[in-house]
């Protein structure tokens, strides 16, 4: 038992060739918002909260495929797409087609709070937004030059960009649960595409059991039902959280696919991925930490 | 072994005092469509066509929500969602916010076979469809008197009303499986709600043990992961479709909330409900059939 943290910021075929002038903003972006959620779960923030508030640092930085940083579809606009999980209650809530707001992840976490439903997508979950007097930015505030770039190759290949997101999975001391996903989905995606992230048991999950945030090529974790998987396998199979994650990773969903990552209710971590790499961080109460990009990397 | 069939028109609050004139249009509309979905299996059409044509008939009948016959959102519009998923292959279709093609399920379909996405929502999902030349009306087509009235009762009790979906599963002799379903969702939804009817795994799933399609408070299937879990207790915890599919709407969803119809590849049925009562019908290759609305009905 003991708290534990783990936050991804997307799986891919990320180089190991990345320049440093690439690799080095992301690393330290992993250690800050993996520093900030610690330092909240110290605090006694909930799960819920501090998955809430990392998803949001992760959002904030340019350098991840969500709110700032997301990709651009095919008509050159963003759609983001967010959801939040809170396991022991097994309230959710989740957004598709976000392009105004600035956090995606708080719509989410106030469908789930303010209204009857799970999920609202596209015009009627920004005008919930608006309603709710949450913060709106012009379009210009998500759209990076190097969204543009990828845009411009992606339709010269004509090809929709394989992509990230960004998530992030808590457990407290006393084993409740909270799991958060946000992505900016796919680069040259057609406008109104809906990927795994905001579908519950996709790409987002918790219950009692374990909290998970997957991450990858949207439509094999959706027909893969990844992240309920790895809950049904330890609900159903008796599985560990390690086994369950793993077996997903390599049994249920094809070779370079996706990746997850994964607290349990007893303190435990795990981020299995097979695809070249996974930006992920993670943290336990009995002091283990880990920063890393690639398969083999030593453990900081 | 054999083929087997089974369709449901929505479970709720249904009640057993519903006069004849109401009632009866529905059985009559069960059996219609239960008919159409035999001869096509008998004419050697595969289980992806039967459920895509059986669900458009149940579309058209204006006597269920979806299609003809959908409920209407707070603003007093029309927005259906619909889900198709082929078992063997794993592949899937899925889409939200359809407000002027008359055949959302179709829709999905294109989705699944058309584009390298899964699932599109809204203005997207109604450009592509436009795009692919699909038949669109005038919204007057699906807005029924019967709706306009049930939208003014609800807005007056403030309070968004639980509703229906329709849908169809079906194995082939060979245990080839398809599963697919279609609703207006909510009366008086918030504009933008996302139910569990496109949500692979919680409305709609299908793969090659059986394949489920689920009715009832969108919200409560969603959390359960209803249909991916009818599927899950097969896989990981080796009962049989009847068992998983009891488990499910007995242990896994509250009470008056949800009901469901599947098929195992070797050709079983089941059609549970926690509800009052479930539109529903079935048949199989050796004669077996129903088609009933309540608990405790006699066979036909």
């Amino acid at each position: 038992m003991g708290w534990a943290i783990a936050l991804h910021g997307g799986a891919g075929d990320i180089p190991r060739s990345m320049p440093p002038e690439r690799r080095e903003p992301r690393e330290a972006a992993l250690h800050h918002c993996l520093q900030i959620g610690v330092d909240a779960i110290k605090a006694g923030r909930s799960p819920l909260d501090v998955v809430e508030l990392v998803v949001r640092e992760l959002e904030d930085n340019p350098h991840f495929n969500a709110g700032k940083g997301s990709v651009l579809t095919s008509n050159g606009t963003v759609e983001m797409e967010a959801c939040i999980m809170d396991g022991n209650r097994k309230k959710c809530g989740a957004v598709s087609g976000i392009s105004t707001v600035k956090n995606a992840i708080s719509v989410a976490r106030l469908v789930m709070e303010k209204t009857p439903h799970i999920y609202l997508g596209f015009d009627g979950a920004e005008a919930f937004a608006r309603e709710q007097g949450m913060e709106t930015v012009d379009s210009s505030h998500f759209i990076t030059p190097e969204n543009i770039e990828r845009l411009k190759q992606a339709k010269t290949a004509n090809r929709v960009q394989s992509n990230r997101t960004v998530g992030c999975v808590v457990v407290d001391g006393y084993g409740n649960l909270a799991a958060a996903t946000s992505t900016g989905g796919l680069v040259n995606k057609m406008v109104g595409r809906i990927g795994d992230t905001p579908i519950i048991g996709a790409g987002t999950y918790a219950n009692s059991l374990c909290a998970v945030s997957a991450t990858g090529k949207g439509e094999a974790i959706i027909r893969a039902t990844v992240a309920r998987d790895v809950a049904a396998l330890m609900e159903y199979k008796g599985l560990s959280l390690k086994d369950a994650a793993t077996y997903v990773i390599e049994e249920c969903t094809p070779e370079r696919t996706a990746g997850l990552i994964a607290v349990s209710a007893t303190g435990e971590v795990t981020m299995p991925f097979n695809t070249v790499g996974m930006f992920r961080a993670c943290a336990t109460e009995d002091g283990d930490s880990e920063v890393a990009i690639w398969h083999d990397e030593p453990c900081d």
